[in-house]
Parts: C-alpha cells; structure tokens; sequence
C-alpha cells in the first residue's frame, strides 16, 4: 500500500490510475480504524479495480466545544490494518495541507439545507457544512467511482447523497451496514473513550433499537409511543444522558408521526463526555 | 456542432471525448451571444481539444426584482455564432434540466466569503452564490480542464478563482480580456436593452476607466481622488445613475486608501432598468 500526504502527490496517482482505466473506489473516514472501517475497504475492493483511502481529522466539522483535539488518532497502526484490508493508496493529509489559508479559515462552503435541520445537524450546529465542504474537497482531489459510507452515520448518508444529486457529482454513493461488536454495541472510534461501566450501559443503544423494531413488527406505528418506549429504555442507565431519540422519513429525515413508509429511528446519547449515536430504519426494510 | 439539451447527453459526450484523450475547453454563458463570448470561444479553441459552450440563464443568480424574464434569449442565432466561432459541444438546459427539485427549490448551495461582499455582491445579494453553485453543477457536469470567463465580470473571476482553490476543483479558470465596442463600451447581452440615448451616455464607462488609468499613469495614487474623479465624469451623464464606483485590492478585493499593489477599479451604472458593469486593472497590469 502507498501512503502519500499531500494533494499533488495523490492526484498524480489518481491520474495514473484514471489513465490506466481503472475504477476507483473511495473510503473517506477520520482514522482510528476499526472493523466498520475496514468492512468498507472491503466492499470497495469488490467494487473498484483501486481502493482510495483517505484518514483525516477535519476541524472543520468539530464545533468550538467538541472533541477535535482529543479525537484518537494512530496512522501507524491505520495504515497495517488499511493495507491488510486491501487499501491500495492511503491518503493522509495535514490540517495546511486541506486548509492552506490558514487559522482555520476557509472561504468557500458547501451548504445542504433540510436533511440538516434535525438529528446530529440540531445538535452540532455547522457539523455538516464542515462534512460537505471537506467531502467536496475529496471528491474532487480523488475523483472517484463510488464513495463508501456506514450507514451508523445514517444523517451523513443523506446529506452527501443530497449533495452529490443537487452538485450534479459524479460520484456514486455507496451506504454500507452498520457493523457492530458481538454483544451489539455499533463500532464507533470514540468507544475507546468509554469506561468498562460505561461500555455496559452503551449496550441500551443496540438493545433499545431491537425493542423498537420487534414493537413495530408487532404491529406498533405511532411514533410517539416508539420513541417513548426507547427513551424509557436509556433512561434506565445512570450514566447514560439523551442528546435526541427521533425517528424521521427514512428518504428526505422529514418528520413524522406515524410509520407508513421506511422510517429512520436514529439516536444520540452522551456517556461521560462521549457521545455515540446509533440507528437502524424501521419498517419496509 | 452538436447541441444537447440533457445532462445525460452531454456527460456522454463528454466521457468520449476523454476516453479519447481529449481535453476539454469550457465557456459558460447565458447565451445571446455576442462578440465577447465568441473570443472566449476562440480561447479555449487554441488551449483545447474539444470546446464545450454552454448556454443556461441561472435563475438562482437573479434577485426577485431582477432581469431573470426579460434577460435576452435567442438560442438559434447563438447556435449559428458559436458553431461558427469554433465550438463543438452546446448544451442548453432548461431550467428543470438544472433544478430537478422544482419551484426553484435548491438544497446544495456553494457559498464563497470575503471576495463577495463588495461591489456587485453588496449590490446583488445572493447573486454570487447562485454563480458559484451553478458553475460548481456545470464543472460536475462537463469535466473541463480549462474554463474561459470574461474579464468583465472580474468579481466573478475572483468568486470563482477562490472557489476552485478552497475546493480544490481540477478545472483551470482561464480569465479572458473585455471585449468593446469600436466606440469603447464593454460588449454586454445587456447592451440590447439601451436606447440610443441610454447607449451613447454609457460611453462614459469606458471613458472614465480611462480618465482614471491617465491620472493613476501621472502619479495619481488616492483611491478617493480616483473614485471622485471617476463618479464625477459619470455624474455629467443625466440618464447615469451609479450602482458603485469602487476601487479595491485586485487580488483579493479588499478595501484600498491608496495604490501600491494591482487594483481594479470596478463600476455598475444604470441607465433606466438596464444596469451595466466594467472595470479596469490599474497599475501594474
């Protein structure tokens, strides 16, 4: 696997790539790979001839109070577990590198209205401008076939999806399962933050998300008493404080007040200063 | 020429000629072609295989009281004049061609700061985003090495120069000269619009930039004096009413006091609904 850290060295292999003809298949994340990381080098190897992955921390989608700094972050260990996978070339910039002006600053944003209005857009106001001013960037240095995304990220599927029809991109969006650990708990870089105690209690995500789609399968449509009945569920665990439970329209994250078309039950939930969202899409599946 | 009026023909088109090893110019127009358009189109015919032309008045760059209906169309003339001048490729969309979305609905917008709160920025709000979401869409679409933009628009030049670098586009932007008349006026689709009286008061445009270039070239380095010198002169014109007459900084269109670096000297002046712009670089051109 090649590893390379700026733009013109990146392009260069793309153009050799594009030249030779062949497919590229992309797999942006922020590093601190884990199983769901490489379950999308995998997908995108079976689907592409070349397997761009990038790793990058980009400040731009942190808030002022967030987690960039202490975000965790080991390329050396990324970049073994990347080329096992099947990673052809790493991409793995500095913060000048992708934001040469300097300071933070940055001129130009890509803005998506509506499908960030709610969920993680409510509670992280400017996360998603930051998602698609940097994904945008990427698009456009890597040039790629189809992107691969986890669905636990189930907001940010949709918003670059919308993005990616709106920009008229040529780029196929390419949403890949949540993967989970054994006992349920979705994977997720910032589990690492989690005390044993912690840890435990996270299992209500995944337990709550089950209890909801077995009440739906048992007939249950009001998204009131859904929401409810996993509200009550995480309230259960001390430790854990709700940052939202909704369940929105599975295609637009329009709200709604009872299930008739696939729905997305998404939920965010802080465990000391970590908070890890979690979600799976009801009904119609 | 071929003339194409879906976004599937032309990314067809498009994906030949580079299967081929074309590359590819590209001038963005609104269409009712005139003398200024055709030289962009020779541009990019010497730096290029193949010329993309497209003609498509953006809806989203027009304010509500602005000349989005009455801006002249005449697709068939441009037809004959670009075909002429050396293009391959026309695409014409139709505005449900460009916004699917309907009732003008956008959800992606590409939003660029600083370099649009002055000049016609201040004067048009919302009219830079909508050129740079539109020229972001046209580059998705048409995949151009190069594209060929007028110098009469610098501030557009500027957007755009800014919005390629902080997004990191692979389109390289070709800013051409201003086109005039024998007489001196700035060729504009809008030059239709002036009755014969309007037409030859807005001589003073051209004159003035003139007036201001022969003081700046006798030693003339106040920006205020400049400005009055140039308002002044407009001013004579009863049918002139000034928009701005503004001088700035030409790299990044900041404010200036005095002129050390490059400066453009920038102007938009009414003459009864039809608002025409121009500019010159001052010192160090």
């Amino acid at each position: 696997m090649i590893i390379v850290h700026t733009i013109q060295e990146i392009r260069k292999h793309v153009r050799d790539l594009r030249a030779a003809g062949k497919s590229i298949g992309y797999v942006p994340t922020m590093g601190y790979l884990h199983e769901g990381h490489l379950s999308l080098i995998r997908s995108a190897k079976e689907q592409s001839d070349a397997v761009v992955m990038s790793i990058f921390v980009n400040p731009l989608q942190f808030g002022p109070n967030e987690d960039f700094e202490r975000y965790p972050r080991d390329l050396k260990r990324d970049a073994e577990v990347a080329g096992a996978a099947g990673c052809d070339i790493l991409f793995a910039p500095s913060v000048e590198e992708m934001y040469p002006r300097g300071d933070g600053k940055v001129l130009t944003t890509v803005d998506v209205e509506e499908v960030t209005h709610q969920l993680c857009g409510a509670s992280r106001p400017g996360h998603f401008r930051g998602v698609a001013t940097v994904v945008s960037k990427l698009f456009n240095i890597i040039l790629p076939d189809k992107a691969f995304f986890g669905m636990k990220d189930a907001q940010q599927v949709a918003v670059l999806q919308t993005m990616v029809d709106d920009l008229n991109i040529p780029v196929e969006i390419v949403p890949c399962q949540t993967v989970r650990e054994p006992d349920g708990l979705a994977m997720s870089s910032r589990n690492v933050f989690l005390t044993d105690e912690q840890r435990q209690q996270a299992l209500v995500l995944s337990r709550s998300l089950k209890a909801a789609e077995a009440a739906v399968a048992a007939g249950e449509r009001d998204v009131l008493q859904l929401k409810r009945l996993v509200r009550e569920m995480i309230e259960a665990q001390p430790l854990a404080d709700i940052d939202y439970v909704e369940i929105v329209n599975f295609r637009d994250l329009a709200t709604i007040l009872t299930i008739e078309q696939p729905a997305l039950l998404a939920l965010a939930v802080r465990f000391g200063k970590t908070r890890l969202i979690d979600n799976t899409v009801l009904a119609g599946r």
